[in-house]
């Protein structure tokens, strides 16, 4: 259980597979954000329809609506929400400072103001191993402290030193909490330490020294840096990681950062823009985006993509797909988030297949050009 | 096309079936209302798969957006919508005549104002069947004059005797349309006449002068008056309505309704409270009606409705309903939406069954009782 094992390689880039509790993950992958129970908008069989392995709950969203305890009294998250393949859950951190001017930190953990009512909570990485144990995932991440993407050295330095100790509050208790129990959640640590790359590194040494763990994650990234800042500690790190544990970049990315990640050895990915964006009219196709609301689209019997399987793109029209923007019916952002997660998943796809049969670098320079030749990439 | 015969009665109840361009309908049965090239917040697959026959499409809510010119344009309602299934149009006029001080009634038509953008429209008979032709729906409606249910003598002969002349104008009309075209929709009249027996009678005679028609449709009911006087007018119409034809009866119901119009000979029905109630988290079922965001919901493990085959109760819990609900994730009000058009077409297919199995009246006795038993069916 929580074996992983290397099918290829290209440059840099990875196929892997990934044995978790609830079935087998094919990487490199993207995982679906399930916000707070339920990928927004969405019902999970169209998730599983747009081919997604694992998706990815959150941890901060669902202490506070339903509560862990209830989640726990129900079954755990995947009998609640009769999502029967495999899962993550954040430890609750990106979220809990992300609430600038609602929280406040001390060594011992972050007291927040709920953004939904006004209540006190705090989260430490004791009480991030119990809410993510009683939510029940395959993986539970440690309780990190990030900080912005342009932080200054010293500030970077100290979060990721106190995302070590963390780490180590996190796994023993953790440890206690899965003492006796047949393996059903694995521990995955995080590496800080902003865009400076003597702290990434010392991040992820201290992390392999806390070790073995089964696999590592890659944090406070597409926080506010630029994106060639994301790929120089990509860089820096890929050659230091472990080779035989999954590497999963969170919170990234867009159709080009899912890419230059999987350059760069990165198997795992989430982030919330493809349903955001979907949810806005905004859809990923090869030759960059297609806004759905716009007055072009309003006679267009065409596909949305009509390179893309996914539900939208072979059953309706532009034309009405921007009626249903325009009219204001939830089905329009809803086909929408379908097809933009399922473009994501299928590049993951494609990337796995292109690196098994050798074609990687070649395939992902033909994808970079035409996606960004007609300007619309952003 | 267009013929309807009667698979058996049961005192006023009757089983029938409606053969039309895009499909036979059995009645009674129930239409979902796609308001606007959708039922609200619903994909075509759900509609069918809570076994909808037939749906209803709004003529006020479409020439506003996206128009039935591009409608028409890109192959009609049914192409855009991809619901291949029979459709019905309704005139325009209810919309229109429920906007209080944004219209201006002459005997010609009805100047008003857009809900969505304050543009100055106009609907006659004439552009009602033009815009329900340029739709394609099966069946169109008649342009009518419908007051609120309560009103005078006076005001409702007036509006009873202009529906007549409307009707004549939209007949001629809508046979120009049609004329040279293979047999693609049919129009049918709407009985008007307020809560007053002689004019309700009096518009039936003035319709059926004007024959023949393949259907006969009863408005301005469900629009303020109690249910005893919309009982008594479907009572006193009943005997006089032509017994070879489907009875329509405009915007009802709730579930008793349906059970009401069914025993007083209604054939079709069709309302917007089936995905309304869903939307805002009342289910209904054979006990009353659940309200999903309910405290007592929190930790209950069953279904929403133990008797109920639609895809929310066969799959998720009441727990992860009420969640939903609370979390504000639209999966919740589409799962309950779903559940609520399911029950309303289940009765009426139910309904069928006794009718024609000869039970009608004893299950019916016993559905109200349990209906009602609790107090909660309001």
């Amino acid at each position: 259980m929580f074996e992983f094992s290397l099918d290829g390689t290209a440059g840099g880039a990875r196929a892997g597979t990934l044995t978790l509790p609830h079935g087998v993950v094919q990487t490199p992958c993207f995982m679906p954000v399930g916000t707070r129970g339920a990928v927004r908008g969405l019902h999970p069989d169209e998730v599983r329809g747009a081919g997604a392995q694992i998706i990815l709950g959150n941890t901060y969203h669902l202490h506070l609506r339903p509560g862990e305890a209830t989640v726990a009294a129900l079954g755990g998250l995947h009998k609640f929400s009769t999502w029967d393949r495999p899962m993550l859950t954040d430890s609750g951190g990106f979220q809990v400072f992300s609430l600038s001017g609602m929280r406040k930190l001390d060594e011992n953990g972050v007291d927040f103001v709920s953004h939904i009512d006004g209540s006190r909570h705090r989260l430490t990485p004791e009480s991030s191993m119990e809410i993510q144990w009683a939510l029940g995932a395959d993986i539970a991440m440690a309780f990190d402290h990030r900080l912005p993407g342009q932080s200054s050295h010293d500030d970077a330095r100290d979060a990721m030193e106190r995302t070590l100790r963390w780490l180590e509050r996190s796994r023993r208790r953790h440890e206690e909490l899965a003492a006796g129990s047949p393996p059903r959640q694995t521990l995955w640590p995080i590496v800080q330490g902003g865009t400076h790359d003597d702290l990434r590194l010392a991040s992820l040494e201290g992390i392999l020294e806390r070790g073995p763990w089964t696999g590592v994650a890659i944090g406070g990234l597409s926080v506010g840096e630029t994106k060639p800042a994301m790929h120089h500690v990509l860089d820096v790190l890929s050659p230091q990681l472990p080779t035989d544990r999954p590497r999963y970049l969170m919170g990234v990315g867009f159709p080009d950062d899912l890419l230059e990640g999987i350059a760069r050895g990165v198997d795992m990915f989430d982030c919330v823009a493809a349903t955001r964006n979907g949810r806005h009219g905004s859809a990923w196709t090869a030759d960059g985006k297609v806004q759905v609301r716009g007055a072009p689209l309003r006679l267009d019997e065409g596909p949305l993509d009509p390179e893309c399987d996914c539900e939208g793109c072979t059953r309706f029209s532009r034309a009405y797909l921007r009626h249903l923007f325009v009219a204001e019916e939830q089905l329009g952002p809803r086909l929408v988030s379908i097809h933009n997660l399922r473009f994501l998943i299928r590049l993951a796809e494609t990337a796995r297949l292109r690196i098994l049969d050798g074609t990687f670098d070649t395939w992902a320079a033909a994808w970079r050009q035409r996606y960004f030749a007609k300007g619309n990439a952003k």
